[in-house]
């Protein structure tokens, strides 16, 4: 069988969530590039892949799909006969659900904090602009409020998000987190959060965090 | 067995989107309402319930959920023995991803477009304050580039955006879409794309719609 096909490359957050899965569960997997210098990405194949002209598109036989949660979840629930790959806890209608919810923060309330601020500090400056202090001030804080949260959740499940063990909704926060924690605010903005800070440090040791994050930095992939 | 509990009103448009998905499967369900007047959803009980403080929670015996698309997610799983409830198509790995895609579309695309327009025109004016035009002219393009995607799916589906049948893909939109056609830039934006216009004619005519549409001008519930 051939292995599935990753459009778009591991730099990207959101092919990085796609790579987290693959990685977990131990599939074999082929990371097709898509050269976003030569307009690849808006050109009409890539399109048939992921209409919006985004990265990741992925591959699997006739099946084609974009959105990095979605392929996640279809990763997830391919390969779930083995028990690396219960991360969507779904032989269990209520801990899936429990999953899905916080699936659901980390896009809805978490990334766009931690995205705006990664705009800011690091898109805008590469194009020349300035920073906007402002968005900056007020994506950390509602970056903090949500922190809070999770302070109080963790405390709560001693372990993960969505329960005492990792799920999805944990590793999808990698991506951003990664970034996020190569900037100033990183140690004031989590250092207030003992629990959190550990949780962090825990998705860090996992073999697919630790892979995942040396192809992002060129060292693989 | 008890009816489950949805806290929060039909005016919320994430309520809204919960109620569709108990009426589409024919449950029993009570609404509790949370008295935001009286600051209620930041009150200890609701924070038990949404740690967030928002609106809805969703009780079903002893699992108490938050987040709108999840408790969808739940309430579909629980009742998919129905034809009704297939709104996943959980029965289908390739099918249930493309639901899974075109829902985080509407959730981290279409919502934010519409949301920003909503802010602007009905909650800015409603705190004392002036529109920002600048922010609804950049949303109404995000969203015109969106409809685009969605016109050319919908005529390679000839139905709906997960294909040629409904899911919670469509239904999701449904909430936002209500306001944004009360307001001036339905009929220019979404009169340019004639399957969608169709598409959302189409999903106006079903029971559950109709039902909660009433519920959010008050004449139910």
């Amino acid at each position: 069988m051939s292995p599935v096909k990753v459009f778009g490359s591991a730099p990207f957050t959101n092919v990085v969530r796609v790579l987290l899965c693959l990685e977990e569960v131990g599939a074999d997997y082929e990371i097709v590039d898509v050269d976003f210098g030569d307009r690849e990405h808006k050109g009409p194949d890539h399109l048939a892949r992921n209409p919006f002209g985004q990265v990741p598109a992925f591959q699997d036989g006739d099946l084609m799909l974009f959105e990095s949660r979605a392929i996640c979840r279809y990763i997830l629930r391919k390969h779930r006969a083995t028990d690396e790959a219960n991360l969507l806890r779904e032989g269990d209608p209520s801990e899936s659900a429990v999953v899905d919810a916080w699936l659901d923060v980390e896009a809805l309330r978490y990334e766009p904090s931690v995205h705006a601020v990664f705009v800011q500090r690091r898109v805008v400056p590469a194009l020349g602009g300035e920073p906007d202090e402002r968005v900056i001030a007020e994506s950390i804080a509602r970056l903090r409020e949500t922190l809070a949260v999770y302070e109080a959740r963790l405390e709560a499940t001693r372990g993960y998000l969505a329960g005492g063990e990792v799920s999805l909704a944990d590793l999808s926060h990698f991506p951003y987190t990664r970034y996020f924690m190569e900037m100033p605010y990183a140690v004031p903005v989590f250092g207030a959060y003992p629990r959190v800070t550990a949780w962090w440090e825990r998705l860090l040791t996992r073999p697919s965090v630790r892979k995942v994050a040396a192809m992002m930095s060129g060292g693989e992939g």
